[in-house]
């Protein structure tokens, strides 16, 4: 029997992918050994897909709907790395049915081997060993090495073999969960991934302002006492606070959702299906509500993260967590009562490790409803009455561990035809070593000899919308203040002005204009309003990038110069910060380049594309551990229905709810 | 015994300060009957009540702490409502210790009895009647008034006498809780206040852009078979969901919270008093985190609502829901499973009728903890062991209701120290009438004949700061990038630029500067990064007032023209839209002329303004009832404590959770 064409990756899908792999290049002759890199669901294109949705949608059985392609995208290299290719192979006649080589400058993300063997390669390293042992650490101390992307350099550097920039930190506690980031030690081994060899050892200055921000003035290695600052429970100096009463969230009668079908999920008045893909993790599939179309396809597309510290080498710290790590490759195993309260769905997935053995992601992604406050609510002021109901929604998590940083990522939906994507930073700050006592215009001290340097995030966000259709529009509001006129005389008027994004381009926020964002349909027209059936999207106001103009910081990061973007659509245009960003110089086909092609996106199949940032100057209050900085952007309607579609949720009752009153306390004096 | 100089104010307090003014009118002999406006709790001078709150920090027995005097604000009026007084009367004497009367220009707002006395007055005035007459209503009609605060006119009008203009609604179900804002009627009669008497009826244009905006065409009046669009429950035309399965939010060893003494709380190391004022409602003084000084105060000082319609007299639409109708007395009877789940503790609060009669405002603040959902996290990647917390909060809730809207106020704690105040805009949208079929600049149709019109929202928020100490700095922060120099090579390097803020004045939010506002203590210094210690606001980041520069709209809500305002304290300054709103045509005494003092406010006794907007051009999803509408806006310690606060937070188990796993679905083809 066929599977739906949205239904994830399996385990006999990626090893028939490796195979067919493994076929073509015996036949083609070109390469002796490989390593997989990923083997991933590759997206049928929308032409074949889209009509098999309607059908299924219109209730058209299985066997009567069109036939959509099974592709699976395969990236391979050399055991060097050097040669890079990715074929896209048939599952439904087991061939390859393309392949492209890698170009000069372009680089393989590492595969999930690889780290450990960086690590093990540069902590055996001869010179290494000895830059290490000359900074006298105590006999109690483990060495830690963080592999890094080799990030940025310059223009004229885009044919650098690919890189490893290693981070160092010594741990002096023997328990296995200290912190690994608690001194950061003045060494940074550069390993050439091709030849697995160290080649340099970048020096870190250590000065500060104090000195001048001198190179290196005074560094001190930790001493046998040091004390590192511990997260782990077992390491606590402080007392865990022994007045929290536990809380539980009971649903006595089950979740109010339905998962068929492995992926299919139904909840008040919403359907959709739950992706889990190497490269961005959790993507929604075919988002419909009430058996409207909503939405083809919402991802988070591309993360960078770059520093702000103009020290060699820390320029080059720039992680591209999508591009370079995969989203689905570094999802946490969520543990049940540990992420999420109440009754809980878990997903499970399938990647590919180097050899192309299928390995099984287990319960990376979790489902569960929440309570999220009152969500309407209007008290009758001729009598009293409460008309009150209680917002319900459905969270969509994935937790991504990227070395030393976490994030926490949640589709979550709501009764009313809302969707927010919601982000929660946490984990632990990357740490740089700074001498005693001494402080930097780059970064704040959040320890006795560890600086923790100011960064930027950005998230781009990638919406694939079909409100009531695949042609829309992407339209600015602004609202705008009037003259004072014969038709204004007192002053208080203001109005709301459209604009319609007629070619491909970027847009940025402006909540000075209460500048809005709606994708609308031009065909469909809210029959009470008379305006287009729309979504709106209230943009994330932050700050863009910081890199200057000319920096390769910013040019490999282009998505991360304007809040949003508009392209028309194309099949397998994914990737905001362009398609192969390990050790790139440039974004090459990131949405800049789709932009740029000024296509007509007015009444098109179109893509809008959120860049949000976070501007991250840390404070002591972030370590050991950084409590979870939160960001939040929503989809709403907008004249999309014709009136409040979660009008229709049950009334909020203590005879459902069954909340406890507490005793009132005494008013008794002082 | 004494009474803890916070606690609210008792029916017993209010019946006496009731006397004291009735016997020192009497004695004065120049009014002979009033009517009571308030009674409210006036705070003592910060001068007395922070040694005693010290005292009471550092142990001292009540009987040892400092005399604080114990005084009440009573504002009365005539019958006509023509002369206002308010007293300040000493409950520890018995006496007058304070009387102003107000000035010309200057009118105290309504008391509780005089809506439901307007409404009669107007239903009933025989030229009303006579208007209504004319639009032949079906015999079912009930005609709803809804009497509104005259509003802003004309400069030149400041002497105009206290008036109500009021909106009429025609509702054709029997059933009480028929939507009475469904069907707007184009009549707004005008009663003059200290008459008692319709004075005129003021004609509502109903044309649309169809007829160039003509005045009035061809409007119809409702057909006896009209259909309101309901939202009670009884009346939906829609079936309930029957999908929602019970959420249960249970707590078996009950709150982590404790009540003391009236309204002092202790929880997760926060230790607050909960005021509850007539007219800023729930205010929060004398906050402490783990046993330092964080907040004096904290209140949401003022809101104003302007509409954007040009068209008389939809210019007088601008309510100020805090001068005008006051928080408190608006105050919703909270219930239990309705507003909250889980284990939930009230407070009750008194108010004074007109006749200085003590009522009980029973349940109208709630308190419950809530799970906010991950912490933090971190996982190793050594080990893959995950270290994980939830976080917890305590929300303090206070629902109000004004006419048509509600909104849903919350002053959320955190454990690591940050506090969050949550705005749900809700209710009903004020509705007004335009002919079927036609459309208007100034607002949507979100129902045939409805209009909703445009307009803003803006809610001060009133920040008395006393970080480790009442002497605070107000900082700015922006992240500049910096150019392409010897010193950052690479073009990646950006830096933190503070500027201290030495006079009281205003400022903006600018998030493409990331510019963040910080109250800092200079005398006290974080020991590891050495900054001084602080919270930080992000401000929210919205459009200001849109009515034009000279506009009476815009005069007389300085406060809504810029985000962020710092003060230097003083007694008694606690209202951003100044201390009479009522028909104001000028902010006065309000947050733009304490700012315009220009007085030192760099290491001073500070209070910092946060005013948050919301510009909202409705659709028919919020119709007939608005799903909330959420702003937020946190204040985080910034180099506060000196690592995260939250360390402690007991790890998040399933032994403690107890969560349930939903089975997985078989994941069979299609």
């Amino acid at each position: 029997m066929r599977r739906h064409p949205l239904q994830n990756i399996t385990a006999s899908e990626i090893r028939r992918a490796a195979d067919i792999v493994r076929r073509s290049i015996k036949s083609r002759g070109n390469l002796t050994s490989i390593r997989f890199k990923y083997i991933m669901f590759h997206e049928p294109p929308k032409a074949l897909l889209m009509p098999y949705l309607d059908a299924e949608s219109d209730g058209i059985p299985v066997e009567s709907r069109p036939f959509v392609p099974r592709l699976v995208a395969v990236l391979y290299a050399d055991e060097s790395g050097r040669e890079g290719f990715e074929s896209i192979v048939s599952l439904d006649t087991d061939t390859e049915v393309d392949v492209i080589k890698l170009l000069a400058g372009q680089q393989v993300p590492n595969d999930g081997g690889q780290p450990q063997q960086f690590i093990q390669t540069i902590l055996n390293d001869s010179s290494v060993l000895a830059a290490i042992s000359k900074l006298n650490l105590p006999t109690s101390a483990t060495v830690y090495c963080d592999p890094w992307s080799y990030g940025a350099d310059k223009f004229s550097h885009a044919d650098t073999p690919a890189q490893i920039q290693a981070y160092l930190y010594v741990c002096t506690s023997p328990h296995p969960e200290s912190n690994q980031y608690a001194f950061p030690l003045p060494l940074s081994p550069v390993l050439d991934i091709a030849k697995n060899k160290v080649i340099r050892i970048d020096t870190l200055d250590t000065g500060g302002v104090e000195d001048g921000m001198k190179h290196n003035t005074g560094y001190e290695t930790p001493p046998a006492n040091f004390q590192p600052k511990e997260y782990h429970r077992d390491l606590l100096e402080v007392p865990v606070r022994a007045d929290l009463k536990p809380l539980h969230v009971v649903q006595p009668e089950g979740p109010s959702f339905a998962v068929s079908n492995g992926n299919l999920v139904q909840w008040q008045k919403w359907r959709f299906r739950v992706g889990f893909h190497y490269r961005d993790g959790l993507a929604i599939h075919d988002i419909r509500y009430d058996g409207r179309k909503v939405f083809y396809r919402l991802s988070l597309s591309e993360i960078t993260v770059p520093y702000g510290d103009p020290r060699a080498p820390y320029h080059r710290k720039q992680a591209f967590d999508i591009g370079e790590a995969g989203a689905g490759a570094c999802s946490n195993v969520l543990g049940l009562g540990c992420d999420c309260l109440g009754l809980i769905q878990y997903f499970d997935g399938w990647l590919a490790d180097e050899n192309g053995e299928a390995r099984e992601a287990r319960n990376v992604i979790c489902m569960h409803e929440q309570d999220s406050g009152i969500g309407w609510k209007h008290t009758s002021r001729q009598t009293g009455v409460a008309s009150i109901t209680r917002g319900r929604t459905l969270v969509l998590q994935s937790i991504l561990t990227l070395m030393n940083y976490d994030y926490i990522f949640a589709w979550i939906f709501h009764q009313d035809g809302t969707v927010q994507f919601e982000i929660r930073a946490t984990g632990i700050i990357s740490t740089a070593p700074i001498e005693k006592g001494k402080h930097s215009p780059w970064g704040s001290i959040i320890a006795p000899g560890v600086l923790a340097q100011n960064h930027q995030h950005f998230f781009c966000l990638r919406i694939d919308p079909m409100i009531d259709g695949t042609r829309n529009t992407l339209v600015q509001e602004e609202s705008v203040a009037l003259p004072e006129t014969e038709e204004n005389p007192f002053g208080n008027a203001w109005t709301v002005q459209t604009s319609v994004f007629e070619k491909s381009t970027f847009a940025d926020a402006a909540p000075e204009k209460n500048r809005v964002f709606k994708i609308i349909n031009e065909s469909h027209r809210n029959r009470i309003s008379g305006n287009p059936v729309g979504y709106k999207l209230v943009p994330v106001v932050s700050q863009m990038l910081l890199a200057g103009k000319s920096s390769v910081t910013r040019q490999r990061a282009r998505f991360a110069e304007h809040h949003i973007w508009v392209t028309r659509y194309r099949d397998g245009e994914l990737w905001a910060g362009g398609r192969w960003t390990e050790q790139s110089v440039k974004e090459t086909n990131g949405v800049f380049d789709h932009a740029a092609r000024n296509e007509d996106v007015k009444d098109e199949d179109i893509v809008v594309w959120h860049t949000i940032g976070l501007t991250h100057t840390p404070t002591p209050e972030q370590f050991p551990v950084m409590g979870v900085e939160i960001l939040s952007v929503s989809l709403k309607p907008a004249h999309f229905f014709e009136f409040n579609p979660a009008l229709d949720v049950p009334q909020s009752t203590q005879a459902i709810n069954k909340s406890v009153q507490v005793e009132r306390t005494s008013t008794s004096s002082c």
